[in-house]
């Protein structure tokens, strides 16, 4: 493998193996498969999960890894091609990723959304730049619209839950206090579609994912016997529903737009899962969310510390599901 | 050892015992006894000899780490609960600190005193809400009241120096631009009587240690054989002294109120060990000190580059002490 | 080897030596040679390629690293001494070092120049005091007036690159928005001195390099069988040139005064390479610089993105070239 950017370039059961190489690696360690080899990680925006759980996994496989963040330690980088670099900006992605890269075995990104253009950041087009000045393996450690490492998790927190392929999938638009980006979001859809599952996106007036996300996830729900639909309706969407998957985003007809996007998000407080919002689920509706959470945000105290939620259980998986990417970049035998 | 947490929380015996196994790991290095075993580092607060020292422990037990430090690469971190969570903390150490631990085989935390209330910070509030959200063995990096690596480390630094067990220990306020945390006199005082010595602590007005701390090592001086006493009197403090332990801390009576306080510590700028406070002491009275230290406010350049300093030997041994600490928590054989 | 601080410490025979061990060590990993060793790693000044290559090239020869930054994540040092420290800064390095060199077997240190006084910065005075602090193996990481890990990795480059030993070797100023110190041109005058080469200092008015640098460098000259000149006239100087190296300086006639040399530098925006630069140069003449490197500033994107441009080979060879370096110091076989 040797780019892992998006679970939409792999088939479904290419997926399928992949987790079932990490509940193996999780059941049989092979602490020193990776003896030698270095991951590096250039965070361009701000790490918890991602950074802790990917050190691990690689300390766990017997290799090392190390950590460049721009603006912590390190200079800002320059994204755009073809300014004049008189700016904050000390150095251009064009040299500090191929050097980078060649400092390591594996290399992992993370870059948000530039968060103007709703094309450009759905067009993965910071991304793409940046993956085609790596001549190593590539791990998203989270894109403007994608985030594999976090949706591989979730598949597997589904499994180990024993969630059907068939359940009722329910991503809900939450509140937060500003604008987020779409790649969790984008990311969850596609991957409960192509897990197989009826999938329904529950969000309020101006908050529709964009076509290109339904769109895509409708194809995987397509090819694996799933279904995606799309909802204002809090009772209709829960119906029956065995996970509620709780997700800040940013409206897209305002992309870029603060204050516009404010405004509309104001009156929607009540967007913040509390108990109730279950009444119509299957019995033990499972809670998911990607963290960080605002709690009695997005999610009340109650819910989050309540017996539905497994958010930890998932966070965990993070760490799990890398190991077996890493695995499969850099395993030699 | 599933906590390491406070010396308080050990019997003498356990304490002596800890500190061969220190010795016996610097004697006879274990490279390979901790590998694939990974250590979490979480910092609330900055550091220092803490993150290298931890982080060069683990190495050269074989094992691996990782730090965490919100506010710098990663976001901040709610510790109140009940709130809405509207403000500058994206993340709750409820999410925050169980996934953490899902990553490594430990983790030590370092979160200072909040220092708005004393009674909160005497019984650790924060930490004792941290310490429960962690299934893993778990390391105080520094709490609120308490730093017991820094002890363990000054106790083995009394032992190389031949210091004798119930020889006089001079714990002195001295003074620094603010009020600094109440762990590093509160802990030292502690270990000091538990080691058997007969303890004397020396401050200015209004900067008398808390009754509850005062108490508290009294209680293990009795059982140690040792005494504890306060005083204001810098000769008859120093008289016959083995060691003077000099610390900043913030005077308990304005706790929180920064005015208040420094109002209280104009004129004490004299309170900066200079060496004729040694006139009364043993004639090879050692100065030691946690670090940092500020040269000519807390300790003159003349004492800390002078032959009476153990302040570069005393922060060593925390390499030292820790490995041991790590041992006893991860090691299986 | 106790100290690697400057090319110039060493004789032309051991620093071929030392890219040999290099050249062998890329071609046969010795993947254990370090296991146990510990290097701490201290930036007083951001970093990308130094951070990311010590710390992989450890990885790579089984050993491990830490990496402390004052200012992030730990507080700030104090340098000078004397002085009452009730500043900034708490913690002066006469502690702060022998500290953190007590828990490595190695310290690297990276300490810009602090730009108040030509002579003190080029007479590293900052860098001598924190040497005769360190009782372990030192690495300079970039001090005031010298950088010799970029300088052994551009000899390699040279060297990979097939660029004859008395090839003519041109370092240009180019332009910046503001001065920067003259660690790299200083060590990079010098190491192409020191290789042989037939060295052209290339810089408008105002910006010649400080006498003893050029003495020291036409010593070097001397001993190798090259030679060292300067001009500000750009043809003559990359008449026949198998190099451009492209670096910006700032003023020493201005030293510390940046409004002076910044009205120096008005005018002077066509310093930034572009490829009639090489009107005169030999066919395929090489374009090197240390990285990180101002886009269409100092260099222009095509020459940077053209066939020319060595700065990625070059920048990959640090890893390389500090592997042996590091190999020198710590392996006991």
């Amino acid at each position: 493998m040797k780019r892992f950017m998006d679970l939409a370039d792999f088939e479904r059961d290419e997926v399928v193996d992949l987790l079932a190489l990490a509940q193996r690696l999780k059941d049989h360690p092979q602490p020193d498969v990776l003896a030698g080899k270095v991951l590096g990680l250039l965070f361009l925006n701000p790490s918890l999960r991602t950074l802790a759980s990917f050190q691990a996994a690689m300390s766990r496989l017997g290799g090392s890894s190390f950590v460049i963040t721009p603006g912590q330690g390190t200079w800002n980088f320059e994204l755009k091609d073809g300014g004049v670099m008189d700016g904050a900006a000390a150095e251009h992605v064009r040299e500090a990723i191929p050097v980078l890269a060649s400092y390591c075995d594996a290399l992992g990104i993370r870059a948000f959304a530039a968060g103007r253009s709703l094309a450009d950041d759905l067009g993965e087009k910071q991304f793409k730049l940046m993956s085609s000045l790596c001549d190593k393996p590539l791990v998203n450690l989270e894109s403007a619209a994608n985030h594999p490492c976090q949706a591989l998790a979730d598949w597997k927190t589904l499994d180990d839950l024993g969630v059907p392929r068939r359940g009722r999938f329910v991503l809900s638009w939450v509140n937060h206090p500003r604008a987020l980006p779409l790649a969790v979001p984008a990311a969850t859809v596609h991957m409960a579609a192509q897990r197989g599952m009826d999938v329904v996106v529950l969000r309020p007036a101006g908050f529709a994912l964009p076509d290109a996300v339904m769109e895509q996830a409708g194809r995987a729900a397509a090819a694996s016997g799933g279904s995606v639909t799309e909802t204002s309706e809090r009772d209709t969407a829960l119906a029956g529903a065995h996970v509620l998957y709780a997700k800040e985003w940013g409206s897209p007809i305002h992309y870029g737009d603060g204050e516009a996007e404010a405004e509309l998000r104001r009156g929607l407080a009540d967007w913040c899962v509390t108990e109730p919002w279950f009444r119509t689920a299957q019995q033990d509706c499972h809670l998911m969310h990607c963290l960080p959470v605002r709690r009695n945000v997005a999610v009340a105290d109650h819910v989050l510390d309540g017996r539905r939620s497994r958010v930890v259980a998932g966070a965990a998986n993070r760490m799990t599901v890398q190991m077996a990417v890493l695995h499969r970049m850099l395993a030699t035998s």
